[in-house]
């Protein structure tokens, strides 16, 4: 597998993707996926407003051209042109005169953080509003406002992607990130970016085991509309992840999936582990990103989610600071590394029959093993034949063998390899 | 429910209860029946003597007027008068002139508390004795004594008694606590007067679901004769508590049931988890109360033990320093208030099914979840409700889910109730 | 169970046996077992050249005469007769004249350890060496020198032993010891000489309930030959343990069976912790002794392996160094006492059923119960009365009680014989 993207390429996309004001409907995810489209050859998918998804509605969708506070004298005090978080994200439009203590209602900051503007949504409940820094809330002067929002919300449609990718098994790996936020850095470009050349990467593979499906879609609403409409996808998948929160420089932490012992699960585990001293495993919840959707009881679907920083823990975290300085695209560059490990184990692990279970093989006859006994130890390969003949009786996968034995996966690869090539071993039916 | 008992009440409770020389058998526990029946209502049984009851017999009844040992001149050297301690529990009658040599064999001291009095039995061994402390032992000058005890053991019966107060089921919760020991507070006044206000307390509950039986029973045998009456009771026991030792100032100590992981096992330690930093689980042992007769392996009830200090492991236990100085009635109060957080999570503990498991329902259409997303995060009580549709599966009762999420049962249970309002849960058929 | 073999005995057949240069085949093999023979019967068995057991082949029997290299003075430099280690096992016989440059690819040393030989063999490839010190290495001239091996390698047969002693049981426990190894002490001498006296003993066994097969048999095709040619004995197998390095003065060490939960585990793990406070339990790994061939996928007996210190970890291990002074007659009696507590355990380890399992019978009436109550503790032997009333539910062993009670296993025997003599309990149908 070639495993690199260069940074270079990586900050490109960065800086192509940051600035698109997205939502969860609208033409800045068209834009965003636009983009995407020309890494990997996305399946765009529109769904009309009004489409009865699961328990939900699909809702009107909303664009925005324009949106300012200006003052007396024409000044524009606050300008969505100048940073999309500045707007209320799904803002119905407004074009009103008012006096600062009536607006003051629909201002949103953060005096914590007297610097930075939040990001704040209502995606689901009509109303309008604009984010400021404290410092910029603290500046504006009594007196008459021209308050513009030239949004529209109107019957349109949810847009997401998919990146399938057929391998030999119709069982299915699914990868799924949210493209539904506007200018921040971490929470998402960083899993669009990841998981756009993740695609890239895959697609160039030779010869893959499972098939691919990867999800580029608006949180929450778009993995309930992916559900509601692909119920023979899902039955087919075996693993998979959610990606968000993965630029920053953080250590690596994983959520389980709500079952907490699937393959996925330990598999993330391990290559953590072998990669890594510091990292954090979490237990399922039921908040965070769209694992809430996949891990629905009624889906309970064997996937994770792999982060860095944990959400909500940092404080640029949903603010402007959440911007392109904040992530590093070395650090994207090793997720996607980190991930085709992952992909790697869950292409190989397998449980595999003995086919001489009863006493060892004569090892030393077919070459692979040395001759000499006696003094001396015997060498790690040796050991990794071993201990995969060993537990070869179709109820013990590879990468169970890889941790009982502290043997590298790669390692019990290569003997695995060996081992089918001599004959002495078979895949199991499982 | 109502939760406070004033410690007056407690008070003058132990103080009427503490003087009376109760055994397993005779007035003493009939005159401690009738005290507790001025609070709750009691169905008192009377099992006459020689009565099988599996692989017992009921005793001979045992009745007590007045014991001592007269010097030569006169002074009653040894009174039960004093502390009704001081006769060796069951002992035949005697009246006998004896030397001070012969009278020994017959004196039981505590020769490194030399201050107290022990508390020896002797229910199936026919004997007699005195308990007397190792000073007064000392003081005793060679001579004559007359020795006289005037009991008699004759047919009678064996007296307990019941307190019941159905509830919405036939599922019974067993509280049992033993009435057999004369004045001894902790072990166990302690568990006569918890066990009474407590019966007062739940009698006083609009409606419950589980139907509750209170026992007062003289131990093991007591025990045994209520198992082997009581086939159609026991097979609807569904959790249950012997309670003994809850007066002392000390921590909490549970003992768990036979199967160690039964609903009141994990529903003591989350109740004392989430109130004491201190306390202590034990594992199941065969000796202790009448939790041996309850999880011997023909029954294996899911009863476990509710105390403070462990039985002997305070040098008050089993002597005449076990007295009302010793225990607490501001323990006694905080111990009925902890059983009371134990019957409500028995009685709201349940396991539910989400409606809408595929996905999450749409809350905010409901007005159970905040419409503003992004910056900020969410309540306990939205936490609680993601919490419990994600683990409605019919699996996982409202305990586990609290223990997983960290969230107090009291808000798990209010989320509940939301929930089922909102037609988004119902009960689990379990 | 008489449990002394003097250290004089153990001493004797140590001299005896050290000297004997074995091998997997040959006379040396077979003196040993003569040895052995004159202590405990032994079945021999000569298994033909060329016979195909499992996935192996019975190679030719090797044996040697003599072996030096003899410069030009006529000095033997290396000499097979000062220490059998010198010939690389199994070596082909040799007559030739060489350089040193020459003869030097076909010596052996150890660089770290400049005064030892290294223990060396070259069973299956067709080769031949000579073993020495670093420092005699070093002191060879250039020149030429007369290399003789006057081994030969012929149809023969494989030497192996079995010492069986019928119980009341089919049901067999499996001891194992390689005796494949020249002058080794500790590896594995210590083993032969264990497994000789532990043979005696048991055999001096009035009424054992298991079946014992003790085998004495060359590493790996020893094994490999057994397993193939008893099937129906394997499948008797219950419980069993390969005994190696048992000589030195080391903390013991158990490996556990494939399984890694099954008795002779736990019995073994029993012993150890209430005999030492340091010891190790290792888990299973497919390389060692003959474990690798019992615990193969396809037979996966319950066996395990005791040790002393693991071999491999002190630096005498496969040298010359591995000599009588390395290991102890006192470590050896030791550990036969220690198997000979692991056979007690095994021959009286069963479930049984209490026979009042409703309630606890009454003791006392059975005078297995004191009939004095109140103040004062319980005997050991009281207690262990009530485990193991509590416990005989078919389910639990008295293995299992005695670890749970924390009440020795000696007691529980005791309290067993009580209850069993009360018939208060009988032998569950396992």
């Amino acid at each position: 597998m070639e495993h690199k993207i260069s940074t270079k390429k990586i900050n490109d996309l960065a800086q192509r993707l940051y600035p698109i004001c997205r939502s969860i409907t609208g033409n800045g995810v068209r834009d965003t996926l636009k983009i995407i489209n020309e890494h990997i050859d996305l399946k765009i998918h529109e769904v009309p407003s009004g489409t009865k998804v699961l328990d939900w509605e699909i809702p009107l969708e909303w664009n925005i051209r324009d949106a300012y506070i200006m003052d007396a004298s024409g000044n524009r005090v606050v300008d969505f042109k100048k940073h999309n978080l500045h707007i209320l994200n799904y803002s119905e439009p407004i074009h009103q005169k008012m006096n600062l203590a009536d607006l003051k209602e629909n201002l949103h900051t953060l005096p914590d953080y007297p610097d930075l503007i939040p990001y704040k949504t209502s995606y689901y409940n009509r109303t309008w509003g604009f984010c400021l820094s404290e410092n910029q809330f603290k500046g504006l002067q009594d007196g008459w406002y021209d308050v513009v929002i030239d949004s529209d919300l109107s019957k349109g449609s949810l847009t997401y992607a998919e990146f399938f990718i057929p391998g030999k098994y119709n069982a299915e790996i699914l990868f799924s990130t949210h493209i539904c936020h506007p200018s921040l850095a971490n929470d998402n470009l960083s899993g669009i970016i990841v998981q756009t050349f993740l695609g890239q990467l895959l697609n160039k593979q030779d010869s893959l085991n499972y098939s691919y499906r990867l999800l580029f879609i608006p949180g929450t609403i778009g993995a309930i509309t992916w559900l509601a409409k692909n119920d023979s996808a899902i039955n087919n998948i075996k693993h998979g992840l959610v990606i968000s929160g993965v630029g920053d420089t953080g250590n690596f932490t994983y959520k389980k999936s709500r079952r907490e012992n699937t393959i996925i699960d330990k598999t993330v585990e391990y290559v953590l582990s072998s990669n890594y001293e510091n990292f954090t495993i979490e237990n399922f919840s039921p908040y965070g990103y769209d694992e809430r959707q996949y891990c629905s009881p009624g889906y309970n679907l064997p996937m994770g989610r792999l982060s860095r920083t944990p959400y909500g823990t940092y404080y640029q975290y949903h603010t402007s600071a959440d911007n392109l300085s904040f992530i590093s695209s070395s650090s994207l560059q090793e997720t996607i590394n980190i991930i085709l490990e992952i992909v790697n184990i869950l292409e190989n692990n397998a449980c595999y029959l003995n086919e001489n279970p009863k006493g060892e093989p004569q090892l030393g006859r077919r070459g692979i093993y040395g001759a000499m006994g006696g003094y001396g130890g015997r060498k790690e390969l040796e050991m990794a034949i071993l201990w995969i003949l060993n537990q070869s009786d179709g109820n013990h996968d590879l990468l169970s063998v890889a941790q009982k034995s502290n043997i590298s996966f790669r390692v019990i690869m290569k003997a695995t390899e060996i081992l089918l090539k001599q004959g002495l071993i078979k895949l199991a039916n499982k």
